[in-house]
C-alpha cells in the first residue's frame, strides 16, 4: 500500500510518499513545491492543485494523510493555509483516494514518540524509520513524509487483532509491531 | 459575457450566475449549497468542488467572482473558510475561467453605493438591479449575486474610454452608465 503526505503551505508544499511493505516502511518519493511570493494566490494554489494531482497520478497511492490544522496567530496566514489545504484534499478526493487527517501533535508523536517534539527530531527519525542514511530531505518533506508514516503506522495498529487501548499503552506491543523504529 | 459569482462557506456556499447583455445585468440562475454540519469537512469540500463545476459546465460563464476574504474573529471558521474558498477557485482555475476577488466593502459599495451596508440592503438593490420583484432569494445566494454584480459594474468600468478617477468620482457618469441601478 501507497501512502501520500502532504505538508501544504502558500509558500513551500512538501509532498511525501511511501511504501508499506511486509510490515516496513519504504521511501518511494519527496519533494518540495516551492511557490513565488510575488505570483498571485490563485496561481499557487493550482500550483499546488497541479503538483499534488501529478504526484498521486504517477506513484498511485492509495491514502492520502495531511495535517488537520495548524492554526497560525496570524489570522491571515490561517485564512491562506486553509485555501492551500482544502486544495491539496480536492486533489486527493479527486483522484479517489482516501484521505486522512492527524493532528501536529499525533504526527509527531507517532515519529518521535513525543508530541512536543522539533522539526529537526522529526526530521531525524523519518530518516532512521526510511533508513536514509545520506541523503538530505528538506524540512517540508520531511514533515510530509511524517504525515505519511504517521498514517503507515496508524493504518498498521488497526489491522492488530487486539483493543485498542493496549496497543497505545504498551510500548513493547509498539515496538514489536514497529521493529524499524527501534533505532541501532 | 456571464459571470458566476460564489459566497464560499462550510454551511452554505451560494452561487449566482448574471449575464452582460448590452449593458444590462440579467439573472441566469441562483441557489444554495446547504451542506450538513454533521458530514465531515472532506466530505462538505468535495460538494463544494463539485457544485461549482457543475454550474460553471451547465451555465459556461467566463469570468468568476469571489470575496478576497472575511477574517472571522474565530480562527477555526477562518480556516474553514479558507478551505472552502480554495475549494471554489480550483473549480474555476480547473475551468480555465479568469478569476477576480473583491473585499466585502468594495462589494457593498459597488451594488448599493455604501460599503457599510446591511445584507438586507445588498438584498434590496440585488433584487432591483436584476429586476427580480416577486422572487425570494436566500440570503447566500444574494450575496453570491451581488459578487457577480460588483464584477460586472467593474468590467464595464474598464471598458469606459475615460480616466479612472473621473468615472469613480462622477456619480452623473455612473449612473449614465448604469440606468438599470436607477430605482423608479
Amino acid at each position: 500500500m501507497r501512502i501520500i503526505g502532504i505538508d501544504p503551505g502558500t509558500s513551500v508544499t512538501g509532498i511525501g510518499v511511501i511504501e508499506i511493505l511486509n510490515g516496513s516502511v519504504k521511501l518511494i518519493h519527496f519533494g518540495n513545491v516551492t511557490l513565488n511570493s510575488k505570483d498571485h494566490m490563485t496561481v499557487r494554489l493550482k500550483r499546488i492543485y497541479d503538483e499534488c494531482l501529478e504526484c498521486i497520478k504517477k506513484y498511485k497511492p492509495q491514502e492520502l494523510a495531511i495535517e488537520t490544522a495548524f492554526y497560525s496567530k496570524n489570522i491571515q496566514s490561517t485564512l491562506k493555509l486553509g485555501q492551500a489545504r482544502g486544495v491539496a484534499i480536492i486533489a486527493g478526493l479527486n483522484s479517489e483516494i482516501n484521505i486522512s487527517e492527524y493532528s501536529p501533535r499525533e504526527i509527531k508523536k507517532s515519529v518521535t514518540g513525543n508530541g512536543a517534539s522539533s522539526k529537526d527530531q522529526v526530521m531525524y527519525m523519518v530518516s532512521s524509520i526510511l533508513n536514509l542514511k545520506k541523503q538530505k530531505i528538506p524540512v517540508d518533506s520531511s514533515d510530509a513524509l511524517a504525515i505519511a508514516i504517521c498514517h503507515s503506522f496508524n493504518l498498521q495498529s488497526v489491522i492488530v487483532p487486539s483493543s485498542k487501548s493496549s496497543v497505545k499503552n504498551s510500548w513493547k506491543s509498539f515496538l514489536e509491531k514497529n521493529p524499524q523504529r527501534i533505532l541501532t
